[in-house]
């Protein structure tokens, strides 16, 4: 806040609330200060903002929310309170700046972003945890897919076994994708039948205390379909060309051009539609983006998915998906599912 | 469009965009023309938007979304093109000016919510869906509530049945909140275990077809809590009244005040913390909203929850919510669980 002039922060988006002060609630915005935070929500949630940041001083708002933050501000007298103009609306913007006159709204692009991207050891330890659960899961269910089974019945399985382990929910809707449906980079799990002989893509992960883990594998049921043993080798040499590329101080760039170089030279890039990779922690996609356009460096504590894949309509796609910290020396590769082609036969 | 002088509307909110095209993708924004429409998203969905919305017009962007809008608009020459300010972060308006101009953005503001508020034929039908896999849900993990459960086990079990007779998701994260829980009117379910006679509040629905459900319902586990019983009969005839206010023409702050007076005149409306009810269908919470500040009035064909509460921290709380469609003459009440308080004894 001092580096870019700010008398306070105005934080509205729920997750970076949940970062800054531990309360999770659906309705509130955050108010920092120098010495001092207030958690301004409504009554459905006061209970809840007194228990999980007693330190924060509640403001329990009868009207909108846009004039108890207004009347805050004001009373502090703060000149100009940043706001995250990725995370708030044209017209909650509009509404806070009425309501917080004669202060004075600036733009503080990226804030908790830039916070978020580096993980302290306990939110690393959740990643983990959130990965374990979700391979623990991984191995009980993919002992059970037997032929005729939707995708929908193997999802359904995956997210059971993953609350039973102590997720508090899915980090985001299971992609079960079998046969060609496995093109599609973000098919849902539907109706489909798992049919021998055909590739099955999965693309899961868990939420454990707030943070989310993210993997994707694909097996293949009795037998490897000829086509796509070429397509999985290829695509497993261009995640380990990613995952080598993983330290402090590579370029984001520079990482997925070295995955996406493999496919090049064995000429697969062009069905290589995406991104290699995303931070993950609170957020299943946040910062940083591992994609020919993004701009700057890993450090030490972030933690990215590395996925590439290939998708070929009517035929079928495989991504491989692992989740891995950036150390001082290189990187640690927080999920360790078998990947290897023979053992992707179930 | 016509009325508001616009040559196009730009729709980037995900859930708009699945109710013009039938494309659900996580990346997108939809153009649409008066005679011809435009999905604009990025390779991962290329298969899927030519599936779901074979009529639009299919825009693979390979730079940034706003580019690739800013190339489609430029190309039709649009003079002024809608963005709805609720739905567009200040960022995200800010990049598709740029990337628009010479043409216009104009504030177009909950063009998509007022066209969403009233469901036809066919939504209400999902809704219903949705309304009946809950109650089924219910009425079988209900049936399993043993003393020594705790929250999320009952939880789980409640996502696994909604599940497995087809929902797609919890329509939200499924609250179990067991004795003084209960008074955290958005509590999620824990570790605590269901005691002998603690009241058990239970805040679920499914996700079926993309369109969601919405129920609460209050167990009493052996015995009710004699502090219990006025509570809940006075939420009981709260609720009774707000249903019977549901009618077409009804002030939606009207319908709000039924329910809200019957609390005042029995001496409970302090403890009756929110609003009492919010319009549901691909979003959990849409408009309109059922509350003392809320402007308009109820139309034929709007989908509302109705749920009066009243919360007592350090005891415990109690809601009761149904869904409610406004018909031409009055009201369908769209779930049918039992809600007297002595068949809440569990």
């Amino acid at each position: 806040m001092e580096r870019k002039h700010l008398d306070g922060c105005l934080v509205t988006n729920r997750v970076d609330q949940y970062y800054l002060t531990g309360f999770d609630g659906e309705d509130g915005a955050a108010l920092v200060l120098p010495h001092r935070a207030y958690l301004i929500t409504d009554g459905r949630f006061a209970e809840e903002a007194a228990i999980h940041a007693p330190w924060a001083r509640a403001v329990i708002r009868t009207g909108p929310l846009a004039e108890a933050v207004g009347k805050t501000v004001r009373r502090h007298r703060l000149g100009r309170v940043g706001l995250d103009p990725a995370h708030t609306s044209v017209s909650m913007q509009a509404t806070l700046r009425k309501a917080c006159r004669p202060s004075r709204l600036a733009s503080a692009p990226r804030i908790l972003e830039q916070m978020r991207i580096v993980k302290d050891p306990s939110e690393v330890a959740a990643i983990v945890r959130a990965a374990e659960i979700a391979q623990a899961a991984f191995r009980t269910v993919v002992r059970r897919i037997r032929i005729g089974m939707t995708e929908r019945e193997l999802a359904t399985a995956l997210l059971l076994e993953m609350l039973r382990r102590g997720a508090s929910d899915a980090s985001f809707p299971i992609i079960v994708a079998e046969g060609p449906a496995s093109s599609l980079p973000h098919a849902r799990a539907g109706d489909r039948k798992i049919r021998a002989g055909s590739a099955v893509l999965i693309d899961w992960g868990a939420t454990v205390d707030h943070y989310r883990s993210d993997l994707t594998r694909v097996v293949f049921v009795r037998r490897i379909p000829p086509r796509f043993r070429r397509m999985y080798q290829n695509v497993l040499a261009a995640q380990a060309a990613g995952i080598e590329a993983v330290r402090p101080g590579a370029a984001f760039s520079q990482v997925d051009a070295q995955a996406r170089g493999v496919l090049r030279r064995r000429g697969m890039h062009k069905a290589f539609s995406h991104g290699l990779g995303h931070g993950l922690g609170l957020d299943i996609h946040e910062a940083p983006r591992l994609a020919r356009s993004s701009e700057g460096v890993l450090e030490p504590g972030m933690v990215v998915t590395v996925e590439p894949g290939v998708y070929f309509p009517g035929v079928g796609g495989v991504r491989i998906e692992d989740d891995v910290l950036v150390t001082d020396n290189g990187c640690r590769v927080l999920t360790d599912l078998p990947k290897e082609l023979d053992r992707m036969v179930v």
